[in-house]
């Protein structure tokens, strides 16, 4: 291969993000200067916060400018290099975006460059071990605050942050309710994953079902999800509640700004507190919580589940899954194996 | 006199409360059994949270129940006593209600049966040393926690829990910036309180005022009215700003449910928390709290303002003029005086 395929931001998406907000090119494979490195991308990462990203609007990375490639979380191998601290053959988690081939600037990469400790597969450090695992560690952990017995509620429970969310809330003795959308991802949440309780969205009243499944009130919610499952859960909140900000995919393709829950005051009444994070800013402890998540997946049973497409010409229609539902756990795409 | 005036509950409000909501009725005066006492009520305190307290719904205490005087703050003075701890004369801070005489059984009262420490007028400890002076303090340091040179935005900051609020803010070092109701509350916020900044939500975009008025965006925004004035403040949060959620006035007379805020996704991206409190909770501590503003008021210009009106048959139409924003700071109504 001696060509760079790439996937272009075109347009700026208004509502569901769709294929045509991407073009496809070609160009010459670039060439690492000094101090940088080649990468050959194979696994491509497909998260919800890409959708913020494509929009011309501040947020907590710049927008993604019209005419780049796609910003997404990559796997790879190196190439070449020019950096004392990567060889040939390195396989490597960075930033790639949406083409064959990326040079980096280590220091300068959004989350850096990093190597993939041997054992681990690109599968599980794109997934547990990485944004979407270390999401759901840090927002559960540190603003969740967990304790054994209380009652944690997960929205988008099915996907790779709620799924993890959900399991370490399992591990330290909480009940735990998911909501998900399909009988398949409430079987798989239900029977392998250990949640206590799950609510199907799609085909049951979640407020009403939140009221069932948590007798005691919910002490943590983790939501994935904002809208009215956010509302529905504020209903039910307990004193001292924390509701964990994670993600808002409901309102992520919306045309028009959605309305927020009608009863924020339940917030005052019940002494609770909401909170938004980004898991950019825990990057420096992720060895911490990689080593726990390491432990939990080989003695507590913490499952983790990939959906893996494939074939470069495939990437802009397997961000549309994330926002159809259509993913069960973490959205994966590869274009080849490290050799 | 030697009737009970009392004003009862009548009817649950449906939108604006109004004079129809209650109903005036005559009583015999009330005996007081062992260990209780009996009040004169002389002074009554008017609070939005009573309207909550008239809607048949679970709330941080109790709905006031149909044919029940009123619940109110109240300060009166003790007729006679068959309790160890008080002695007729002594002038007294309970939860009254709307009738001139109450019997309390110290221990079962919502709040207690306090006695006003010498020197200290009904006014001041009714307002700045009262509920909402005790709001104003434990919202904004335990939650708010400002830090000096930070920006400190404040909705109905003419209010009575708005303006201490706002001047603890001011004391502790930080730029001040106040919203409320029409040019002579923010003439007053500007050239009495020592505000940096007012913003007129009645003249002016509230929006765009915050943008300007806060370059350096907002670390503590203290809330008392919610609805679109909490989305406006929102879009000005800085990064790990706190939303004190005091209140939300701007919602408790409406007959539908009001929606949310649009972009509670910028705590997300800011990494913010947005917590509710209630002041009960803080009670066993208020010695420290009436020490630090006692203090304040004698030593650093700490100002509070009282609108007084008179005469028992006024007490249904003053209630009203909470939510219509016709009072000047804290709303309270006399009676008479203490002898």
């Amino acid at each position: 291969m001696n060509i760079n395929r790439q996937w272009l931001l075109a347009k700026r998406p208004h509502g569901l993000v769709g294929v045509d907000n991407f073009e496809y090119t070609e160009t010459p494979i670039p060439e690492p200067g000094d101090g940088e490195v080649l990468v050959r991308n194979l696994y491509f990462s497909f998260d919800p916060t890409q959708r913020g990203w494509m929009e011309d609007r501040p947020s907590y990375l710049p927008p993604v400018a019209l005419g780049e490639p796609m910003r997404a979380g990559t796997i790879g191998q190196v190439v070449s290099s020019k950096n004392a601290n990567f060889t040939a053959g390195d396989v490597v988690q960075t930033t790639g975006g949406w083409q064959d081939f990326v040079v980096i600037a280590p220091d300068q990469a959004v989350m850096g460059l990093n190597k993939v400790p041997a054992g681990i597969s690109p599968e599980m450090m794109m997934s547990v071990l990485g944004v979407t695992g270390l999401t759901a560690y840090w927002g559960l952990l540190d603003l969740g605050q967990p304790k054994a017995g209380e009652t944690v509620l997960v929205s988008g429970a099915a996907g790779a942050t709620g799924s993890v969310a959900g399991q370490i809330a399992r591990i330290k003795g909480c009940r735990v309710v998911g909501i998900a959308g399909g009988p398949d991802k409430c079987a798989w949440l239900k029977n392998e994953a250990g949640f206590d309780e799950v609510i199907d969205y799609k085909n049951e009243n979640v407020n009403q079902r939140i009221a069932e499944t948590c007798p005691n009130k919910v002490d943590v919610f983790f939501d994935n999800v904002g809208g009215d499952i956010l509302e529905s859960a504020l209903n039910h909140i307990n004193m001292r509640a924390r509701v964990v900000l994670c993600g808002g995919i409901s309102g992520y393709n919306a045309t028009q700004p959605t309305p927020g829950p009608t009863n924020l005051m339940n917030l005052v009444i019940m002494r609770a507190r909401m909170e938004g994070f980004i898991v950019i800013d825990y990057m420096n402890r992720s060895n911490t919580a990689i080593t726990e998540l390491l432990n939990w997946i080989q003695n507590d049973g913490l499952l983790y589940q990939v959906d893996v497409q494939e074939g470069f010409e495939h990437i802009p229609n397997t961000l549309q899954r994330l926002f159809t539902g259509q993913n069960l756990g973490k959205q994966l795409l590869k274009t080849g194996e490290p050799s």
